[in-house]
């Protein structure tokens, strides 16, 4: 078993190293322990991958915890100093809901097929991000796979910061106006029930349509938001996106 | 071993299910994929805690991949019906930096004891979101942590979206103007280097200021952004935070 110390005072074992039997494993790490305790190392970072899993319960019984896992690898950390800080994993998901608003002020909205409510409700096109892609790009791609509108990002106006999402993980959802393209509806038969473009006022005043809903549009037809900017020198388009106000 | 059929056409494992031996575990688990293969099951879902950890491996056969990990359970996913949508697990990191300017027309910049360049920067004060804290008060922390001025939230200015930080999530660093209610400056030892109030114009034409430094301040002092609002009937305080234009 192999093992590098970090600048941080912490200890990353060599993944491919762990090429040893359970039994050697077991001892090799119990010695490495003892002696990373002398040398008052803080956080020791183990990644197991795949062909390595049996290795996983001998490290528990030592006290190394997830950190995180993906597809085919885990990472474990055990932290020798007590209270060591221990960089979190990614804490969020993001979505994206468009404000499509025509030229009649008919504003696009959809009514999904998988709800919580008997009741069909409208709701903005959107969805979530795919790891990745830009927030502007992923609003103009879940409405026009939700309803078959193109559009051009405007602005962003709006968002609401949700705690205890999915495995106790947070959620941001972000509103943002977009112009439309085109004005044929061709919705996606899967998720959603009904596509149509509504009349801003009639959304505005209908009684079955969310407060929450009325004031992100309102956010968006109303004020100046945030607006996608550059900054010369930064770093490539595709890793970087900017929001100014 | 127990499972329940989910509204999306996947099976979910019941994890207290899974203590019986390996053995019986390899046999119970192929005969169940079979039957979920004849069902048209679309997905499995097996959350193997900490007790079980030697079942890692056996599901690792059957083609289990990790969806997530956390502390003492993985979590682990099956597609039996090819291409079927996973729902990812989270994708971004939330980190937040204040922008506070005094009454002297002098902004609040700190110098970090670990960092790439030799050069001492000045930059904002900030940090990571904590799991489950509002970026507003994450800002409050941090500036009050690193530097020992309590602020005050005003408002939302910028936010820079980044891919391909730690182990391939992203990264969304909001920028927010505070306003300071205390002057004398109380630097955390541990990692800031210098803390300083310097004149924002002196910040503004620094040559070894860099321009997404300058460009973030800007952005907070001369424009409108997003104020926090609030939605009434939508839920706790301690669970939501909406930003609007």
């Amino acid at each position: 078993m192999q093992w590098e110390k970090n600048q941080f005072g912490g200890v990353v074992i060599e993944p491919e190293s762990l090429s040893l039997d359970d039994k050697s494993f077991y001892s090799v790490l119990k010695n490495n322990i003892d002696t990373w305790k002398y040398d008052s190392v803080k956080l020791v970072w183990l990644q197991i991958n795949k062909e390595f899993y049996s290795k996983i319960q001998i490290a528990s019984q030592f006290g190394f915890l997830m950190h995180h896992a993906s597809h085919n690898y885990v990472m474990m950390t055990l932290a020798i100093e007590i209270d060591t800080f221990i960089p979190p994993y990614s804490t969020h998901y993001i979505g994206v809901g468009g404000v499509v608003v025509n030229d009649l002020n008919e504003i696009l909205v959809v009514s999904e097929k998988y709800r919580s409510s008997a009741n069909p409700s409208y709701k903005l096109p959107g969805g979530a991000l795919v790891q990745g892609e830009h927030i502007s790009q992923a609003a103009v791609r879940e409405v026009f796979e939700e309803t078959g509108i193109s559009t051009e990002f405007k602005k962003l106006s709006f968002f609401r910061h949700w705690h205890g999402y999915r495995y106790g993980k947070s959620d941001i959802y972000f509103v943002v106006l977009l112009k439309p393209l085109n004005h044929e509806i061709i919705k996606q038969e899967e998720e959603i029930a009904e596509c149509v473009w509504m009349d801003v006022d009639k959304f505005l005043n209908d009684p079955d349509i969310h407060d929450f809903n009325k004031h992100i549009v309102r956010s968006a037809l109303n004020s100046n938001g945030l607006h996608i900017t550059n900054i010369p020198g930064y770093g490539s388009e595709k890793m970087f996106e900017f929001f100014t106000s």
